[in-house]
């Protein structure tokens, strides 16, 4: 029985407080819908950022906000801190583990990607990725503790292994974190360190494909190259990773094999989706990708299943003029969470409409990623491909990123402190914090 | 032999890099001596704002400042991450875990303290302490976290044990912590929930004296038990906690024994030395007072032992005209650690002068404690007790806070953040972090 039979509300509920999720229920604020937003975390991550949070820049309050604030004046919207296990399509209801479960009407399964070690996943232990504010500050007390051990090494193979860090994967979170890494040791910790000198440090960003930041244009990955080997980033092409332990790296090029020894490897090479998304293949026959994402309609629903919709990193749309599928990326999850809120109200509005909910048209506005504090390369809509440098990339950067922040607080805070860093090279979130045995008497 | 006998410089190893660590070292740093600065984290804390990270005013970004960046500009210092676990008193070297012993001419140990349960070590485990950045995100998670089931809560007893909250002790910590607190459920939090009513938290501060703030006068504490009153804290007096488990706390007054059922139970009541104070008393028989401090000299050396410096909350220093011990607060440790610099740059520039070093005076210019973001107790030095109210005791507050945070940009920031938190009552650091399962797939 539906909530249109029972003469109840339109029961929603949107699983991920991510920003395909925020955005849906920003959408519904003045519809007539009972919406419960369930996330296993109590704030929303604006995840761009979190390379910044990894390299000491930002601090994890900066980038997050409390879903509850951000979702406070829509009372039609409650949020729950859950674990979603399961989904009864049967039974329209959301299991959660030691709660009771969520009927609903609709479901929205925005429930996002995970770190995917290609099957390698004995990795994650020597190479960790970057998904959460934990994994963000794990990589944090890494790199600052591989400074201060290299400061206390008398070996010199053993210092040099200390000073390398290894980036895997040169996609947009590869090279904004090498970049970052690069600043870090060249400018942020210059003159901090008595026995070593932190400009030593070797980076290297390590890229299967015959060249980074595939989504641009050549000429872009050119330069991006150029410009991390400017904050003294090495960039290994057609380089395959075919081992990763304690010690360092196993790569295999055209020249031959070769051991990397390096005690930080940082992996940002690939995703894999959430356990969902295979919830809901086995459920209602929909079918997922290589790397595990739901294959949508045009109306972002699961095929067969007009109560169900999954949007931003967990869906698979490919209804686009090239047939590729959308890019995992903010802009995309957000514009998905303000169409899927249309097609909710839609829902709401004419329970008797039959047939697909409207089509969703992604505006691709471009795409950037910065290097360093300096250069940046920008892919801006309409198939345009720019690079910037000095300040003006800087500040073009800054406002796409900022612009886009939830909740007004973190916005301007996060603007001072960037304004700070650029002028002072400083980063003051630079703790060791959640080590064992770290902590004081 | 010592440095002057072998033509060396002198040696200096400082053990502990919070207030009077670091004042000492900026007070050497035109000084021909070599300093090595130990500690076991990587940066400076800004332990009286600790309560902020706890209630998600403050990121731990933003009480901190990396070591290494505080004394970058002294080049006769070096930084070393490490943990001393003994004190080589006859062959003068401190004795680091895994790593080689630093040699000395003069040691300084300002090791703080920890958090004391009066023998009862099963209470840390249910009530948490305010000592470490770690304990500050713990806390922060425990009370999200017990506002998140409280909304979950079906039976209205296990609702109500989710929202209280019992502070164990009156003390400046206690009363800041339960103030904050209050703040947070009656305003920050308010309109957030759902099921239940932010407002309807009821927070306890447990207090076994017959008042709190002591250090106050009596009319300062009636005070403060007003001010807590007025952000929702009820304040027990004379009442001893006689056991916490999972569940609440036991309590015992004149009224007789009751039991309090509370999910949330914070512990802010004694303090016990760094076991390096043992230490230090089993190697040069130095009397440790009942928090285990050691009673030093009038130039803060060990009795017997010219070479070796006790400071900070570390230090039983009862030459004051009541004889009554400095209490453990960082004005004291901060001149502390400039009178060692003094003490120490003497014994430098003057090899052979005998006898003891200058007499440490300290000068108290006060101490504050802020309840809520409207109220402060306040005791001027001179003897002179005073409240303040409204904007005028925020500002005071504030500029004795910030103005003595280490770091100039952490310094500037943390001044727009409370400029923020004071118009909107946002805190923004809301985030439950390390609990575990709380990582994403």
């Amino acid at each position: 029985m539906t909530a249109t039979e029972t003469g109840q509300r339109h029961r929603l509920v949107v699983i991920g407080g991510g920003f395909a999720g925020v955005d849906l229920c920003l959408g519904l604020k003045n519809i007539a819908v009972d919406v419960t937003l369930v996330d296993r975390r109590n704030f929303h991550l604006f995840q761009p950022l979190l390379y910044q949070v990894a390299t000491g820049g930002l601090s994890p309050g900066d980038i997050t906000a409390p879903l509850r604030t951000v979702v406070k004046h829509c009372k039609n919207i409650r949020t729950v801190l859950g674990d979603v296990t399961d989904i009864d399509v049967a039974g329209r209801r959301v299991i959660l583990a030691g709660q009771d479960p969520l009927p609903y009407d609709t479901v929205v399964v925005a429930a996002g990607v995970g770190q995917s070690y290609f099957g390698n996943d004995a990795w994650a232990e020597f190479a960790p990725g970057l998904k959460s504010i934990e994994d963000a500050t794990q990589i944090r007390a890494r790199v600052l503790h591989a400074f201060e051990q290299a400061e206390l090494a008398k070996d010199p193979l053993e210092r040099d292994a200390w000073l390398r860090f290894v980036v895997v994967g040169g996609g947009p979170t590869g090279v904004e974190m090498a970049g970052a890494l690069g600043e870090l040791a060249a400018h942020t910790m210059a003159g901090e360190f008595r026995a070593i000198d932190s400009k030593d440090a070797r980076i290297l960003l390590v890229e299967g494909a015959p060249r980074i930041l595939s989504m641009y244009v050549p000429r872009m990955s050119a330069h991006a190259v150029t410009a991390l080997n400017d904050v003294g980033v090495a960039v290994l092409l057609n380089t395959k990773v075919t081992g990763i332990d304690v010690d360092g790296v196993d790569i295999e090029s055209a020249q031959g094999k070769e051991r990397l020894r390096a005690k930080t490897v940082l992996w940002a090479a690939g995703i894999k989706a959430s356990p969902l998304a295979k919830v809901l293949a086995d459920h209602t026959g929909a079918t997922q990708d290589r790397s595990g994402r739901v294959i949508v309609e045009p109306d972002l629903t699961v095929p067969g299943h007009p109560e169900i919709l999954v949007l931003g990193d967990l869906a698979h749309y490919a209804h686009t003029s090239d047939q590729q599928p959308l890019p995992g990326v903010a802009p995309v999850a957000m514009q998905m969470g303000k169409h899927a809120a249309s097609v909710i109200a839609r829902r709401v509005m004419q329970p008797h409409a039959v047939g697909f909910g409207p089509t969703f048209h992604y505006v691709d506005k471009g795409t950037m990623a910065v290097i360093g504090r300096n250069q940046a390369v920008a892919r801006i809509g309409f198939g345009l491909d720019v690079s910037f440098g000095g300040f003006f990339a800087w500040c073009a950067w800054l406002f796409i990123h900022v612009a886009f922040l939830v909740g007004f607080e973190n916005r301007a805070l996060v603007l001072m402190q960037w304004a700070n860093h650029y002028l002072t090279r400083h980063r003051g979130a630079r703790l060791i914090t959640d080590v064992s045995g770290a902590t004081r008497p």
